[in-house]
């Protein structure tokens, strides 16, 4: 297999330079192999080179290693997560609420789930799905201390939790379908809105 | 392999009947096969028969087929669901929410995420998962519309909504532990309180 990734001295191709090519095709064969069953502990650099028809020296070069690679191809299945507008911590939440355990890419739903009960097994692994869960939760966390700070949140507000009751309900829907008359496009308002108003009777 | 479900004529052993013992190896075969990696497409009677050491006709004197078979074996990870004792609606989900999730069998750790992208493909074996889930929505559900009856919940509560979010923050931190820092002893009592009272301030 040729060294796609140095295209500094090689021709540019009308369309996007070698090495992004390259990198793309590194992370769809990463996605592809874990989206066919490959477990994390089995999938190995020299299978994804195959796989992605590069040298291993190629991949080398743009990653550290496995974790490294898996971080960008794990985030490449979410896509880019929406910036919250800043005018009511309301709307807000429902945009942050909608985003979550929506993925761009199909391999997600195969991949996301199998993951989990092996990077609950290992450390490392765990650190990999943390990696990818806090910078999300960093932009919720902020949107509540904004809540807080301007007092349309409750001072005593514990944030960590009140995360945990924003993003339970939607990530079980999406990732288990969990309940199937609930509807998913209505699901982030009534979310937000039960949330925000509590289900005790005043 | 001998038939061991049989036992009207044969010798009691001092234990269990055959036929119980026969249950039961079966039960773990399945449960052992998927722990194992089998997807629930690829699982056969005749693995499981093997792996239990019976015969086919074992398994299909006790169950009409896989899907049966899978119900019950799935079923068993989970235990037997706590009974809400009827005094406080407050009480009850603490009670239900802390049982989210949990599993008596430490094998459900493996099988449990991976079997979701694999029914969410199959509406037959989405059923199986829903099969799973609606006795315990069931009671969880009879112990809200108390709440709304009794005026301790909001006369104009959406109970399945009210489930998901009662739901939701639990079985992430369970399934996933989706954030390190929640403390799951305290998780059931901050949920329920989260949500009953709301996070908005007043």
């Amino acid at each position: 297999m040729s060294d796609m990734s140095t295209h500094a001295d090689a021709p540019r191709s009308p369309g996007r330079p070698r090495s992004v090519r390259a990198d793309e095709a590194i992370i769809e064969a990463t996605l592809d192999l874990l989206a066919e069953g490959s477990t994390i502990e089995a999938l190995s650099i020299e299978a994804i080179a195959t796989r992605a028809g590069v040298g291993k020296a190629t991949i080398y070069r743009r990653w550290s290693g496995k974790d490294a690679l898996l971080l960008d191809a794990l985030r490449r299945l979410k896509g880019i997560q929406p910036q919250p507008g800043g005018h009511s911590v309301r709307d807000d939440l429902v945009l942050l609420v909608g985003a979550v355990g929506q993925n761009i890419d199909p391999r997600a739903a195969r991949i996301m789930p199998c993951l989990v009960p092996e990077v609950n097994r290992s450390p490392d692994h765990f650190q990999l799905y943390q990696n990818i869960v806090e910078p999300r939760r960093k932009v919720m966390r902020e949107v509540l201390r904004r809540g807080v700070a301007s007092g349309e949140l409750r001072a005593d507000l514990d944030i960590e939790v009140a995360m945990a009751l924003l993003t339970g309900p939607m990530l079980i829907q999406r990732m288990l379908r969990w309940h199937p008359e609930l509807d998913d496009r209505l699901l982030p308002e009534r979310i937000v809105d039960g949330i925000l108003d509590g289900i005790r009777a005043r």
